[in-house]
């Protein structure tokens, strides 16, 4: 197998549990690497250091799949990890939810791999040659562990293309159907598993949107669902918090019609009201037309997705935060989010803080949380965090 | 009323809800000052920011009371604040919990003035001059919202001395018996209300005892409870979350006694079991001696009560995570907690990090929370955010 050796004090960041070899961390090749293969990873002196997979060409060049010197990267490796992130998740996803992230890439330390389960089938997402290479053996492990009814592969990340791989969107086991419905939370919730956006919806918010409903919304509440996509936060403060009144606001069409179905699904949709556009522009008109709501959501798309736009990003989401604030009523609710790994917690809060700021509004800050659990956040892995979510509350009285 | 000039630039934080004026930022004074009186507080060129009170002599010259320039420091104006805050406790505390923080001083814009509720009765803690002068105006407006059985003053805080004001323990109103028994998620606890520690039991962690007995303990469990106090981690995790054996450590007797006194009341004491000794020798000894546990909690008391003793805090905190981790069977949860404001979420992770680091430990982080909600954090008030805690885990095989 090809070995790599690392510079002197780069192995701390390896020994760390950290899975990624740069390749200005590279010492030397014991020859010239093909791209994709298996390699081991040594330190400047030759000590073991862990296994991974190699695309020279990338800046992060090798992703470590064991820091174990005695597992062979075959089969069995698969087996063992598909089943700890299962036994994982088990233990961890409410029984009134049937769908969940089973693997979440580099934090299960499967780097390029993410695979969805839905009520039965399984949307697998492959974003490295390296993982592609070993795809067969993956999706047999997934076979014989979670014994789905179908796996859908859907390898549409643009990603992709910079380890030179095409997009690719095919059945790779069983029967697949071009749609299932899920449960989040006891709601019901449709899934595109042909075509659609991701690998089909966004699981990572499904804690939050529980929290929000339980208790930031109280019977009656109008609430605003700013970026709303398929309805999750509106429709989850629909029918367990018993909302008067849900507009949800999104630019996509297709992901608005979808909401609405969804909502249909649920027996709520005489409730759930939607508004297509901008959100910065539908906001802005909103509030200066004198709306006012007892909980606003705003989980916008990723604005900061490397650190240079991060100014940028910053005045993006106050002036949402901003717009939000005003349309609150005394003690209202407000839940600000950020997908951005850039956008640190502390960052989010500071953001949040100079909205508050400008609109002379105290917050009470209830809760900060982050993704849900079946996308782990590793401590040694600081890039696995990435979702982040404020909940707060205006004084019902001014102080 | 007395009236408090600040410098230029001084008044933005005041205007930010920030409720503290600092002596370094006083321009002038109307008149000569006197301790504990009320004031007006104006910018530089005149204009009204806000009215508090004043010690000329504290570090914290002034705390603000109110920014509403037509509301007077009357009866009227704590009615309101109690109201509020009561209120807003009705809101967020659940129905099997009969404790609860009513007033955490700054964070419910009141200074000076802790408040805890137990089952019927109040505890009020005063700390600084200016609130005691308002004292009983403060002890009238709680009887009428709140209509308890009992007041009872415990203002048995060395701060109060820094203020020119004595230790004081007395009745204020109505009966008080020497103890009570509250509920907490459920669970019967005794809490001292003449003599005992703070005003009786701490509050601050209930959502996270829930938290630890519901998610990371599991039938059977073998149960370390490091700094236990009066127990409430340990029974948590015996009556909720059904542990086989909880080690419950502390160095001191009387807590230990309290603590097995609580799992009697409870039914659990066969399960329950203490050592007495300092945490640092006794997790050592421990550790040295094998032994292991499915989950354990380590709450120390405040090692970093300065920005000063940081470094040296966190080398506590370390060695501490550090036995932890190392006891730890596979798979098993840590709970780790700080309530020091200067061990702020960042540094605590980097610490936890620092001694996973050390033992080779990857950890899953399933939750970062903070003090309950009955004790607010204020987005505003960077200083109303104390206690935080890490729920993690250990992958149940090697990675």
């Amino acid at each position: 197998m090809l070995q790599v050796s690392i510079k002197k004090g780069r192995e701390k960041r390896i020994r760390g549990f950290h899975p990624w070899v740069y390749r200005n961390d590279i010492l030397s090749f014991s020859r010239r690497p093909k791209p994709g293969e298996l390699c081991i990873v040594r330190d400047h002196k030759g000590a073991f250091l862990a296994k991974g997979y190699i695309n020279p060409d990338s800046y992060i060049s090798i992703r470590i799949l064991t820091y174990r010197k005695d597992e062979p990267i075959d089969y069995e490796f698969f087996r063992r990890r598909v089943e700890e992130a299962y036994s994982y998740r088990q233990q961890i996803v409410p029984e009134n939810c049937s769908a969940f992230r089973l693997i979440h890439s580099e934090a299960d330390y499967l780097p390029g791999l993410i695979v969805d389960y839905y009520s039965g089938y399984l949307v697998v997402q492959v974003t490295t040659l390296g993982m592609e290479a070993l795809k067969e053996k993956v999706v047999r492990a997934l076979v014989d562990v979670v014994k789905p009814k179908g796996v859908y592969e859907k390898s549409t990340v643009p990603a992709r293309e910079l380890e030179g791989l095409q997009m690719v969107e095919q059945p790779l086991y069983g029967d697949i159907p071009e749609r299932v419905v899920i449960t989040e939370n006891g709601i019901k919730f449709n899934v595109q598993i042909v075509g659609g956006q991701k690998t089909g919806y966004f699981l990572d918010q499904r804690e939050n949107k529980l929290l929000f409903a339980k208790e930031f919304v109280k019977e009656g509440d109008r609430v605003l669902d700013a970026f709303c996509h398929l309805g999750g936060f509106g429709i989850h403060a629909l029918v367990l918090g018993k909302a008067g009144e849900v507009v949800a606001v999104d630019s996509s069409q297709l992901a608005l019609d979808l909401a609405k179905e969804n909502a249909r699904l649920n027996g709520v949709e005489d409730r759930f009201k939607t508004v297509k556009g901008d959100a910065f522009k539908v906001l802005k008109e909103m509030q200066l037309s004198g709306e006012k709501f007892d909980a606003i959501v705003i989980d916008p798309p990723a604005f900061a997705k490397s650190k240079k736009v991060l100014e940028q990003a910053k005045r993006g989401y106050k002036e949402l935060f901003l717009r939000g604030i005003k349309m609150l009523k005394p003690g209202g609710s407000l839940v600000v989010c950020s997908c951005s790994h850039h956008v640190t917690p502390p960052i989010l809060e500071e953001i949040l803080l100079s909205a508050a700021y400008d609109t002379r509004t105290p917050l009470r800050v209830l809760y900060t949380t982050y993704q849900a659990k079946d996308h782990p956040f590793v401590l040694q892995i600081p890039e696995s965090r990435y979702l982040k979510c404020i909940f707060a509350k205006t004084f019902p009285q001014e102080v």
